[in-house]
């Protein structure tokens, strides 16, 4: 029995090797090359691969999807009928995120844009200083990657919130659910992070409406999904003055075209989809897991919530 | 009895009310309207204000500098013969320190500075994935304020080494010690984090020779004072390529000269000695437990150690 490997070029190597090191026995197909069809009882895909492919494959009792988020799984066609999905739960995944949430609260609390153009401007001038205390971080979803960051953002004295789609209770965290949960958090909101899953209920939910619920001088970073935000909406709340500024890790679509406005506005970071970077040597353990209960019928971890949506 | 409070023009106001709020019976005299100099018992000062100017007044018997840093007063003159000197230990001066610490170590892991210049060419491509286990940070000074750097940096999962004077140890820092220690640390430093206090000793510490001993590659950060770095050899060493980038919020003299090629340097990130700001309010309860030990004669906190110069 075979595990067909579908991942970008650049990483097919390092993610065949780090199974390996896990398993020497596996027997790795790098797609195209397959093989017999009958011989892959276990797919291991990144986003780009094309799930009608998948039902090439009449023995496959296992599809792990290489990364966090699994929204590029659930379009049509989706995975094979019946084909159990799992993804990845990564502590490296999670530290990256959390890192990176970190870098670009931290960037706008610290005024960091103020004094990088002072600096253009050889502008020695100290601006008020910031109140950690007063600066309320709400964030949207509290997942592995949400949950993570806001316990790292209430180390550093950050008050956080946090918003779900049903109700959840973290420590130290201020809960809200729901419709009428995420007019009020926004409400109170300094700076926005997004962390949702992409599911039909979260796509477009930072818009001219959520957007304008926001404190005027708000911050917005979304490390999630590009759909999560309607971008014409946070450009035009960028350019009022609404949005101070914005950190942006994801795009629809991507990569990023280059004429997008997003490139050259004074007030956006754009990063290439980078936030968080799925390290074979760190994930590949729980890849390999999965591939053993697979094969001896035992209950398989991270599995996808379908229903759910992630 | 009177205080005498002198400190920037901008913030004396600020000052005085955050006194008064913790003990309104406080005759507060603003520098130079001290009134009768021999009403004067206290003086509360910022680092411009002149120690020889402190001799005009025969009953003083505190001298509290407004900041965690003291390099100042034991300049020529010095403060007054026999005058007890108290400095700030202040949670939220720390907190602001360790968030600035934090800011600029991400930033440099996270290859903040590639990002921003690809973004500046519409460039979508991702980096290697830097790995925070394997990224060595280490602080020069483990006080109040580079203690707090190491703890939120191990939290995160930096590898995190610590240098001192003297021995010293702390819960999950390598801690290095004296001039040998110095070049050992040195020399598996990744991001060096200076934090010390200014002494004879620690004068120039950065200098071509330290700087030589860190791997190609490095970074630098300083938020102690100017006089810990030699600039022309950090110049000298950003133009070889040896070290990578540096954030600075301290130089010599202040403010930097508008001529100084650090403020235009595309490597070096210029920060108008705002790392961490002191918040009257947060300060202010201990200067006044002070003011009151002094007329009470019992022991006074946050005492200057003038053998150690800090």
């Amino acid at each position: 029995m075979a595990v067909l490997l579908s991942t970008k070029a650049a990483t097919m190597q390092a993610w065949k090797a780090a199974l390996l090191a896990v398993d020497p026995s596996l027997d790795i197909r790098l797609h195209p090359d397959a093989g017999d069809p009958a011989e892959i009882e276990a797919a291991v895909c990144w986003t780009q691969h094309d799930m009608a492919e998948l039902r090439r494959y009449p023995k496959l009792r296992l599809l792990v999807s290489m990364g966090a988020g699994v929204d590029h799984l659930l379009r049509p066609p989706g995975p094979p009928p019946g084909v159990p999905v799992a993804r990845l739960k990564d502590a490296r995944l999670t530290q990256g995120m959390t890192e990176w949430v970190l870098l670009n609260v931290l960037r706008f609390h610290r005024q960091d844009l103020e004094y990088r153009a002072q600096q253009a401007a050889r502008l020695w001038e100290e601006l008020p200083a910031p109140d950690t205390a007063k600066r309320r971080v709400g964030i949207l979803g509290l997942g592995e990657l949400g949950g993570a960051a806001a316990d790292a953002l209430r180390a550093l004295g950050f008050p956080v919130m946090g918003w779900t789609r049903r109700p959840r209770r973290r420590e130290g965290v201020e809960c809200f659910h729901g419709a009428e949960g995420l007019s009020a958090m926004l409400a109170r909101t300094d700076i926005l992070v997004c962390l949702l899953p992409l599911t039909p209920e979260t796509r477009g939910v930072i818009n001219a409406r959520s957007l304008a619920l926001l404190p005027r001088g708000a911050f917005v970073i979304n490390a999630a999904r590009g759909g999560h935000v309607v971008a014409e909406d946070l450009l035009a709340a960028l350019d009022s003055g609404h949005i101070a500024a914005a950190a942006l890790d994801v795009f629809e679509p991507e990569p990023l075209p280059a004429d997008h406005p997003f490139w050259g506005h004074p007030r956006v970071l754009v990063w290439p989809h980078a936030a968080s970077i799925t390290i074979p040597e760190s994930a590949a353990p729980q890849v390999v897991e999965n591939i053993h209960r697979a094969r001896e019928g035992r209950p398989l971890i991270n599995l996808v919530d379908f229903a759910a949506g992630y």
